[in-house]
């Protein structure tokens, strides 16, 4: 059954049916908008949009697959600011013969996935389009805590990572070569795992300043080190090359480190911390900050590209 | 110049120029997520998308027109839950030949809308599409008052009507017929005029329920009938076809209070208040609240289209 055969107003109340309510959900899905608890008197939000063909295909990724997805690149934004997430919005652009049944199980992705953070999807809108698009908005509260920017770090700072990077890309390479395997690395680029408790935990220890890596690890350092007027250097001998990539790196004629140090969409997090800060749990040191300015690998610029442009 | 000429950030930074703060801006545009004030303790939140060819065409609205309607489509139903707006958000999705200075423009038309009402664009997305579309995102703010929803709705109330109707939807008749004119129609069309005010205000008067009149007055009272549990009549006689729209009907050969009664976008505010209540400035009564079911014109059934569905 296509979505036409249904109507707008059927399919809502079909993909509503799918939706859990997150513990700060005050008034859900069904009415103008949605009410939701700031306890903290601020609202972090962030919005990050999925367009077919460019963030995902239909024939590499399920419904709910493209639902995680798109629910993580925002949740992961709000716990980069040091906030716990606590709401989704979700608009759908979709072609009028869509299926119902992809509509419903990219609901079940979303609420899932926010579920893992106690966020509800609470609102949302959906219109006909020939790109299936959907376009995500987070919230989140800062329980107190200033934000965590990308323009504090400090040279003497130690640069640390949560999750993991390369998979993701490494994945979406496997995949664009025509390959279903590894698991570990397709799986990755389908559904993210996001450290998402790793946020509010460097926020709460001191991090200087975070981000979360969604285009590419040393373009995303890259933003760090432009905010906060430093250098930032990379060591790679503190990143191992799973067994899975390295496989699949030598399979494909693919050096593994750019998967690591320039594949976006794991959404790990980067974060600075002071010099002697005991590292939370989660985060592991990867880098220095230094006075100057850019990002180095080994001390040494890097040849190969550093991430993705979305237009380019 | 392209968009794919200058690239993602050349366009972020470009569009953020244009950008105004508002007064409840905490940090805009630049990091992983905004921060907004939410003195309230909650915030409400709504999500709206525009697409091209279904809700604008580029040879009938500017990009500052797009800008002005996107936001309003939004801003409208914060104020229909009786809340004053806070803050957008905005994903733009645009193939990437698409003239940065049409994309500059569009910033502009949110951010003046925005302003309207004091709030500001804090944040954003962009990728590429085939598809232009327009997602926004909007916060707002209850200040101690309860959210007013569609569900409040007593029978004995009065129905009143704040804004126009009819004027944009006989607008995107004359355009639709190959027409430019009567400016007053087609200019409703390009840019709403959303009696942003009416909405705080009929919460503090006590409205019992709300709903912003987006895909025609009808088919909006009916999610009110249907939310109350209640039947709601529209009294024609309430309704003055203005002269513009009384020639433009007669010469494109259509009656006026089907533009009226159900045509959508000017973003009117429908509203029921317990009977006896002074209507607050800006609020006219144009029906009742009864016990039963569905909506009625002159208490009897409406034989044309009802509004619109965006999958059919």
């Amino acid at each position: 059954m296509s979505i036409a055969e249904i109507g707008e107003f059927g399919l809502i109340s079909r993909v509503v049916a799918r939706l859990g309510a997150g513990s700060k959900t005050l008034l859900g899905p069904g009415d103008d908008s949605a009410v939701v608890a700031a306890p903290d008197g601020r609202v972090v939000a962030c919005t990050d949009v999925l367009v077919e063909g460019r963030h995902f295909r239909r024939d590499w990724c399920g419904p709910a697959d493209v639902g995680h997805r798109a629910a993580a690149a925002n949740l992961a934004d709000i716990v980069a600011m040091g906030a716990e997430p606590t709401a989704l919005l979700v608009a759908l652009c979709a072609p009028a013969d869509l299926a119902v049944g992809w509509a419903e199980e990219l609901a079940t992705g979303l609420s899932d996935e926010a579920a893992l953070v106690g966020a509800g999807v609470v609102g949302g809108d959906m219109s006909s389009s020939p790109t299936l698009t959907v376009a995500v908005t987070a919230l989140g509260d800062l329980g107190g805590r200033p934000p965590v920017l990308r323009s504090g770090a400090q040279p003497g700072d130690i640069l640390a990572l949560s999750g993991r990077t390369g998979h993701a890309a490494a994945g979406y390479t496997v995949l664009s070569r025509g390959f279903r395997t590894p698991k570990i690395l397709v799986e990755a680029y389908r559904r993210p795992e996001v450290p998402y408790a790793a946020g509010p935990r460097a926020s709460a220890a001191g991090a200087t300043s975070m981000i979360d890596i969604s285009d590419g690890l040393l373009q995303d350092l890259g933003h760090i080190a432009a905010a906060s007027l430093v250098a930032v250097d990379v060591r790679t001998e503190a990143f191992d090359v799973p067994p899975a990539m390295r496989d699949a790196a030598t399979a494909l004629g693919v050096d593994p480190h750019q998967w690591l140090l320039a594949g976006g969409e794991d959404h790990a997090l980067a974060a600075t911390f002071p010099a002697g800060t005991a590292l939370p749990e989660g985060w592991r040191e990867i880098g220095t900050v230094h006075d100057g300015e850019g990002v180095t690998v080994d001390r040494k610029p890097w040849s190969g590209p550093a991430g993705w442009d979305h237009f380019r």
